[in-house]
């Protein structure tokens, strides 16, 4: 795909920017994402597999603290499972592979309780949660970016987090070790029938020196224009906007993550 | 680079995993990944911030709500005050630009309370702040990746969260928007001299259907070996286990972070 081309699925032909100078394989590639959530069943081999857990480990990590760890899910009735637990989502149990990503403190944990302080207490802090959840996201986007690369398809599942102490006990999870999003993976089903989504213009999230939140506004209604021509084509019906306040105005729309505080600490994540 | 180079740097000549049948331009960029804290002074021009910016904004993003924003800071004395603020490290004041990667949740508020909720409620939930760290991670990734697929080398920097309230008034940060980590920009000075650091045994972070956490003890030990090695060659001290041990074993090992949470409140995520 050409920079122009790519530019132009990505931010919509009505918007000011301009495609780069800059333009190589890796950008075309990261420029092309879309999710898939059509999968065929041809399932995902060992060797492609060690190939995404290679990239998800070459990310880098706070402190090289390697905060994180990844179940891969293979067996159908498992994922039929976690299918259910994550908002009834099929492609999850179509999907011939669904990585289930880990923010990971039980190795860091045990390894310095070992080295003799009586508690790791400096895992109990927000900060400690936030080292591990950051890792764990690196790691998985360039997973996903090698899974596109090599021909497949993924989409990130946040909605394990509606009921994360059940998808634990399906994963045999241990104590401080808590699942972030699930990501299945597969040859995708129709995948030139899937279009890029455009985003936000850059000038909305791109800001020069200090942060300026007056011009949002504007730059909201310009992509409120370009997401519904996309929603139209794609025969969805309209509004951003809406999709947004319909997530963040009532606590019904967190769909059971009101609880995720709650489920952090039984998990042993304590936030303080 | 050729994929068995690329996996003898990332796991060390002594481990067992088999490099990938699978290998590719983007694979061979994402596994040469080395953190970069040396850089020449020349600018990185408008046109590749534009490319680094369009990778980003083409990571996933949870049900497209995009809860992120950047701050690029080229000013010198900015960059020297942010250097101060985040562990009195010269190199963010060296490169000639420095991304500092925002949760952004005033966007998304504002948009909520405009069509009419009295209040967004559902930001100020746990899930909230989860949704935006990780949509902020999955985009810096790619931006990261971006930089380096043109020549540039990066290093992600989360000692701006040491005090994060110091740099969100350096940021003019509005309410609902808080600084995650910064990401150095720049041409690298003596890249070639800078290694690939290796990291866990797969098998360590790579769990099949279920979560194992007896092998753990055994990977590790291999890995501080490995590791050991690799700082040996450095001139570096010994021991991983020891460095996370220092990390996690006391509050003093937070460095200003064990106030986040309180920070967190302070901007507006309420993390109920």
């Amino acid at each position: 795909m050409t920079a122009d081309d790519a530019y132009r699925l990505r931010y919509g032909s009505g918007t000011a920017s301009a495609p780069p100078a800059a333009w190589n394989d890796v950008l075309a590639q990261q420029l092309s994402h879309r999710s898939v959530r059509a999968y065929r069943s041809d399932p995902v081999p060992d060797a492609t597999l060690a190939a995404l857990i290679a990239a998800a480990q070459s990310a880098p990590t706070s402190g090289n603290l390697q905060l994180w760890s990844v179940v891969a899910v293979r067996d159908e009735e498992r994922r039929t499972r976690l299918a259910k637990l994550a908002g009834e989502q099929d492609f999850i149990a179509q999907a011939p592979l669904f990585l289930v990503w880990l923010a990971d403190l039980a190795r860091a944990r045990q390894i310095t309780t070992e080295l003799g302080s009586a508690t790791a207490e400096a895992a109990d802090f927000v900060e400690a949660a936030v080292l591990a959840f950051v890792d764990v996201a690196l790691a998985a986007q360039n997973a996903a970016l090698a899974a596109e690369s090599l021909g497949l398809g993924t989409v990130f599942v946040g909605a394990i987090r509606n009921r994360p102490l059940d998808v634990a006990d399906e994963l045999g999870l241990p104590p401080n070790v808590f699942p972030v999003f699930g990501l299945t993976v597969g040859r995708p089903d129709g995948f030139e029938d899937t279009a890029v989504k455009p985003r936000l213009p850059q000038e909305a999230v791109l800001h020069h020196e200090q942060y300026a939140l007056a011009p949002q506004a504007a730059y909201v209604e310009t992509y409120e224009e370009v997401l519904n021509a996309f929603y139209a084509d794609a025969g969805l019906p309209a509004g951003w906007i809406e999709r947004v306040a319909t997530r963040f105005g009532t606590v019904a729309g967190l769909k059971g993550r009101e609880h995720l505080r709650e489920a952090l600490r039984t998990r042993g994540f304590e936030l303080r």
